[in-house]
């Protein structure tokens, strides 16, 4: 297994496209991102892109296809990748795993989610699709009912409050002012925040990611090959790609106030880097929801278990805290168009360790680390990055 | 990248499993691949699952976590792949490049679909997803219209005709008459597929594969650690993995009388395995309709291009022809529980290749070869193996 370097992104905004089509949002970050590494598509030999929920969204499947025939690769392989949530996220871990293994030098990495062309209910239906349907969703429990459901046990368990909660929410809005391509670019206050209506408590609406349109791609490379080919100006190389499984229903974990997958997953990254959390310069973690950032960063280890409500609260994960996490706006602000998401945070790495991210850089990023969570917790992806 | 080997395989019967949920599917293809192996579920590193459209079939995503789950293989990476019709190939194709690349030692691919839950009306949409639902679809084209085009351009341009086509039909109920896991165990004649309504002209019900349950399961293992774990006794080793992509939308292909990713795919896994279409033993191709084994035996080279259907007519591809297709009764007769579909004919390979196909099996086979594809031909997998 060689090194696997990106070495070009691309984006569109999130937010509402009502005016772009599923296919023009892929155009539009995929030859961002071809055009961003300085190579023709001819050199792209393979595909790979996440997407959770097209069918039911939008009626297409058939998605690595499509991507292929858009950017106009074709012949070359084009695989789609689904984990719910974290379909981008396992979409670079295996354009990752196809570039370590030598079958191919160079290949693009992409995650797209079109939702907002069926009614909330509909939209609600197919993201419970990441839950288990069958126990879950068809017993009616939503997706932020199942993670209201966590926040509770979490608060019951080490006493965090709604307050904690809701620090979440305002300091990845204060960050999203910055990132241009970011859904909602307006500070937040805690208070409001408190007076939102509540969803599913303890959640209320500004504790929940939005519904979101977008896409996010990234081109890899070799690490070896893009030395050679002197594409190392930008390139940020994968140091660790791990992903990990829990039960799909709430009702078979252990306990509701961590996320083991994310555990394992994040446990074996830092083993495969070589390195400790106290080394992470900044980390894009998967706050679909304000209590998930909370036992994110706890299952991250950049705070004890339990602390992370605290922890966020007195400033820590701030921009200029001891472990800025969600530079982009995270989930909650920059948007969450699914299985665009973790490919976005491998962006925002990307930026952070290129120093490209303007208002929003932290200062002296040397190692990035993205998590990526599939439905209540069931999949877990890991990545962790620094400059080639 | 080291040589990959199917050490063990697992299927349900393909059919309406009214009786049997999509998890009990799994779980029954999953727990017999996993005992024909003679290992534990504990030596499993990571799953490969294949499904194409079970958000509109069932309302289920997430169905990698979904399969390591069922079968208790938590907290294991598992990844779902999709790629229409060709999901289970490509599921296949991933699980190979990533015991491949030393990454891990053994994995589980499976392919699982459960088509019956819906009316026909939805079938059809949610298969329609497998084209350009954009310029296809929406626009009044069912799939079973899109390969009718096909049909129709290649007897135009080769003079094929409805009795050829018919007889691909014939042929395949032949062979599922011996196959215990197969939809339909009953032989047809030419006049009766003749005979059955036109589903969208040329093809009639009898050109079409079924609408079905079922799910396949296979585990693959380092060759080298096979060998040393005295796991060769009936290790079938993949010797070529290929992949490659066309345009989604048949109006944008250069004609629709042959399938260009196919060629192209099965090009590169001859050359990948070293060999000539002439030295293949057998072959199962992707026969969703009638037309489209007759395009697959010549994109795969058992005859030249336009004599498909003569070559099939004259019994060429008969069990005891001079290259058998499709022995398992192919998508036509053993059915098309569309993501299973991929891994049951690399199940097909396994059981040919070590001599355990009963009344179906083809003497003195030496190389066996599967070909996937999804929708009208925008992807294609192929796959060639060998005794290890």
């Amino acid at each position: 297994m060689r090194g696997v370097s990106i070495v070009g992104a691309g984006q569109t905004s999130f937010g509402e496209h009502w005016e772009k089509s599923f296919k023009e949002l892929i155009a539009e970050a995929g030859i961002k991102a071809i055009d961003d590494s300085g190579l023709a598509r001819k050199d792209i030999q393979a595909v790979y892109g996440g997407c959770m929920a097209s069918g039911r969204f939008i009626g297409q499947e058939h998605i690595g296809a499509l991507i292929a025939d858009q950017l106009g690769l074709n012949p070359i392989p084009s695989t789609r990748l689904e984990a719910a949530c974290a379909s981008g996220g396992v979409a670079l871990r295996n354009g990752y795993i196809a570039v370590a293994s030598g079958l191919y030098d160079i290949v693009a990495v992409g995650g797209i989610e079109k939702m907002t062309e069926v009614s909330t209910e509909d939209a609600s239906f197919a993201l419970g699709g990441a839950g288990d349907q069958e126990t879950e969703l068809f017993m009616g429990a939503t997706f932020p009912a199942l993670y209201a459901l966590m926040a509770r046990s979490h608060m019951k368990e080490f006493g965090t409050t709604e307050e904690q909660m809701a620090s979440v929410s305002v300091k990845n809005h204060k960050n999203a002012v910055h990132n241009p391509f970011a859904q909602f670019r307006t500070e937040i206050t805690v208070e409001q925040v408190m007076q939102s209506g509540y969803v599913a408590s303890p959640l209320k609406l500004l504790d929940c990611s939005p519904i979101s349109d977008g896409a996010a791609a990234v081109i890899l490379c070799a690490s070896d090959v893009a030395k050679k080919m002197k594409m190392d100006g930008k390139a940020v190389e994968i140091i660790a790609s791990t992903q990990a499984s829990d039960t799909l229903a709430l009702a078979h974990r252990h306990n509701l106030y961590e996320t083991r997958a994310a555990k394992i997953a994040a446990d074996q990254a830092y083993k495969q880097a070589g390195i400790k959390p106290a080394d992470v310069s900044f980390a894009e973690a998967h706050d679909c929801f304000s209590a998930a950032e909370i036992m994110a960063i706890e299952a991250l280890g950049f705070c004890k278990q339990g602390e992370g409500g605290k922890f966020t609260e007195q400033g820590n994960t701030a921009l200029n805290g001891a472990i800025p996490v969600n530079t982009s706006g995270g989930l909650k602000a920059c948007g969450h168009p699914v299985a665009a998401t973790g490919v976005k945070q491998a962006i925002e790495a990307y930026l952070q360790l290129n120093e490209m991210a303007g208002k929003r850089q932290v200062r002296g990023a040397e190692t990035g680390l993205t998590h990526n969570v599939g439905g209540s917790g069931a999949t877990a992806v890991v990545h962790i990055y620094r400059r080639l």
